[in-house]
């Protein structure tokens, strides 16, 4: 149950209100939030007096849920807005691993000719072996800072284990908290702890219901700039990477209240399909999209077979604009 | 390897050469074709004079791949033709399960007042459980018939098991080959005899590999007039009902010459989703799409929860064809 | 709800109140069997006269369920009995495919060499491409007949679809219904019409609660004399061929009321794995097991890879007699 | 490829080496320890003066091949060794979670009636919920350290995510790498830089091949004392909790050179099938196990549903060594 407690009501005693509830409590401008076990369906006896509101819950997806909050919440990035009924699809691009200074601004300058915003690329790999590739580390979050600088591009980039979560928050305008760490409370907790964007990408191995659920350990922590992102499941089938559940991001909407982004690339596996995929996406009226594109993809150090390259990117973005049309959206 | 001999050739010297082959053989107006396991490699010694092409090939999926054909083959169901470069999206509508006359005639006048002209609905049910309702059988068929003479509709149903394969060969425009029974050969070798489109549905337990190899059943018999259809295959996620394989879809495209149908409601199983879906499908430029749609879904015999009412179907479609026209396509 | 009428009820009676009840019907010696759907919890009005006994029911697995039949069901093979209390593993050994006399000639002398009575061999292949070998179809039936009179063993073999289910029931003395075909209501509905024992195979995209309901299609038509194979289902690992989901065999001991066997060579898809599994399999005092066995796996025209030789057999059996004593049960 | 070099060869000389290769280095008393990426088929021109023997790899798995080791490692846990060609099965007990001492007590005089030697609890509870029980932490820790020192018992305990990594590695006599941390790098390289022993676990959607690449982090960097721990896969089946994949198994001890242990509860997760689950991995002669226990699992805060009672867990003991000893292993 989430309860919400008057902002007249004095610190020490909302936090007293909580620890009697068991509860997980945090404080907003206007009100103090406390989050019980979902299994509490009756307001606790007493507290009548300094509640304003509260909800009962079906389960422990309980702040990202439509039943806390009917409307899809809004998470700024930078000078852009996320979610919300703004009616945009924000396009985020950018290679899979930044590998060079010349690389990583060939892709900051592709963005700006396309009038994007939003710059991707990974520091801190989570490659499943340590004998590839594993990233440029720090030295890569400040070729990222820097391309903010230059191009004015918001950055993503993703966080894989809880050593440096820190060094990411710092740089990063969006915490990309990737597939593999989806669990990770280390992480996750960590990012309660800030007010930046936390875009959180389901395992490729979870149910909708825990992907639900990992968002709710950033949210009752206080930071309410949460993001989902679907990038594949796993399935039986292997003649593609992953499997894109566009079934299940029909879920989220129906019973989610976070903002959705898209990730065809890592989906798929292959270039061949990511423009077909993406436009799929894009009809779905989705918040936003991921996608990898690298001015060279062949000697990518990491996901090369699914990179786009400049031109496949250009033309792609192309025909995205009238399919978002159609459905009253735009893509920026 | 598939071989094609000039049709100089007499049929006996061609079915001799067959045997020799060890080949599955048919014969067209213009060319005798065989078609050895796909571990043949060269020509056989001797027969190079009888020759006119011939393609050796990777694994067996043969006479579906783009390597044998690099168009999309056309299919015509009655005045229509689905796949090729037509620039169409078949949109097939109707209810789960024939029920009644009244119910099928009420979903036929939905579809001409909105221009579509193909109407699907269930006769022989694939029910998981024998206490479930296990549809009209012959009754079906023949209300189907009539709505294509009334109406002038063409009609889809699905096969259940090899017991019943003739009837709905003599009733059906397109026969449906069901997830269920997309291995049965019983079914599979009776479709390959006639002439008739057979539309298979992948098995949701089936890799992309063993559905392009089902349709060597039928194409390898002479019947060229096949088209797969995607509908969702079983995943670890169950909140719901099965996952729409898109990435799979994509697959398809690259490496097959069939025509595509996708079938968002079954992959879905819920009707909050179906719009959304059918969307993202239709910006992919797939050739069909199958959507259920009921008078009245509350009171449905099968698949209640899926189908959407008229009005859900109305507003549906009325948004496809934006999408269709944005990628230069058309709904029919 | 399973409804018995007392077997003084005259058969038009028993067939009048079931036709009210809308409930599957059929009679034994000692009363008669009416299956309603489960969604009828209490007793019709106006027939508690008549009713000896009456099981309301969860869901659609009904007589196969344990609350209908605590004590799991005898099914009598030949001379040899499976299941119920007998504290005997029944193994039934020989090739994936009947391919010539000498080969199965060869296996027969193998299992008489080891006591063992049930043969198996694949007469009609249910493969994924039309292009691999198919079987000997009724030919090998014969020789399976033969086997059978020369040597005394049980044979057993998979019917394909339901084009040739009479040939199958006739020759067999177990009818296999295989994996791909689990879903086949014209083999099932076939096989519930004569009181021969049919092994039904878990499709391996079926959940545990349709395999179940599978085998209601054959029980609700009057055959007893069913049993469960599981045979390894499909997920996301590739490095084996399937996995056997020893999980559910826990869960089909706990809720169902049918013998079970394990197949534990479809599983693994490799010999060097079987022996292993094989023992685990025996461990769980399980009722019987199929393994494939070959005189010369290396040019086995199917399943090449995962059939073992005569002598990894002969080790195997001589390791499983141990496992099976230290549990109380005993290999046949 | 894997290069040993001679331990004449000075530290600076096989570093200054190893970075010429872009080779991981690690040093043994014995030798230098080179591993470049699999890619490399061939030794680098001009060190083989050094090199006393070398080893291609097909792939990543490398250190953890049996190309690389014949033989199954051992691995020293205070005063017992698992793996090797020892014949024992470890048999490791206890609850999920360490909830008291009065508990975590009762669970330790259980293992000593029992002359069992291992007992496991967990502090950190990586819970999909922030709302539910996460565990005693470091107060847990202490709990499980006092048992040790009390019962002379060795104690196994799980790492959640990288912030509390050296309070495990401190207090805990086996770290154990849960399945959802089983990608997580921070605490794979945390533990190749101890010698105490690391059990990492399946992640529940991880290949085997990912999951032998796992334990290549910590291998790598110098530690070798891993052992697998094979604990259940996702799967479309959700009648049980996961499923235990004994093909994999199989898989495993074909081709990984690392001691198994096996997790039947958690791949269960219910209490009716443990006992047949874990007799059918004894059967397998596997080098360990894991049985979660509780003094009394209906008031458990974690996995109540799967936990044995003291006399469950008793009379399953009861039931292993003659199945143990039908291989020629014993339970320890």
């Amino acid at each position: 149950m989430i309860i919400h407690l008057a902002n007249t009501v004095d610190d020490q005693k909302a936090k007293a209100i909580a620890a009697d509830c068991k509860a997980i409590y945090y404080k907003k401008a206007d009100k103090h939030v406390l989050i019980t076990a979902s299994s509490v369906k009756e307001l606790p006896n007493g507290i009548e007096e300094f509640v304003t509101e509260f909800f009962p819950m079906k389960n422990d997806m309980q702040l990202a849920s439509r039943e806390y909050r009917k409307e899809t919440r809004e998470v700024r990035i930078g000078n852009t807005v996320i979610g919300g009924s703004t009616g945009k699809t924000v396009l985020i691009g950018g290679p899979c691993s930044v590998e060079s200074e010349e690389q990583i601004e060939s892709s900051s300058e592709l963005l700006k000719e396309l009038n994007l915003g939003t710059l991707r690329g990974g520091c801190y790999k989570p490659r499943t072996s340590p004998y590839s590739f594993q990233g440029l580390g720090l030295e890569g979050l400040k070729l990222l800072a820097k391309m903010r600088e230059k191009h004015g591009l918001n950055v993503i980039t993703e966080v894989r284990d809880a050593s440096h979560i820190q060094e990411v928050i710092e740089y990063s305008d969006v915490i990309q908290v990737g597939a593999k760490a989806m669990y990770d409370q280390g992480i996750l907790r960590a990012c309660a702890k800030t007010q930046k964007p936390v875009l959180i990408k389901r395992g490729f191995g979870s149910t909708l219901q825990e992907f639900a659920q990992a968002a709710e350990f950033v949210l009752s922590g206080g930071n309410e700039n949460v993001i989902f992102c679907e990038r594949g499941i796993r399935t039986f089938e292997t003649g593609t990477r992953f499997t894109l559940d566009l079934c299940g991001v029909a879920w989220l909407k129906e019973y989610c209240n976070l903002p959705i982004v898209l990730d065809p690339s890592h989906a798929m596996g292959y270039a061949y399909g990511i423009a077909d995929l993406t436009r799929a996406c894009t009809a779905m009226g989705i918040d936003g999209l991921i996608i990898e594109v690298h001015p060279n993809p062949k000697i990518a150090k990491s996901d090369a077979a699914q990179q786009l390259n400049h031109d496949e990117f250009r033309n792609l973005v192309k025909t995205l604009n009238p399919i978002a049309q159609a459905i009253g959206m735009k893509i920026v």
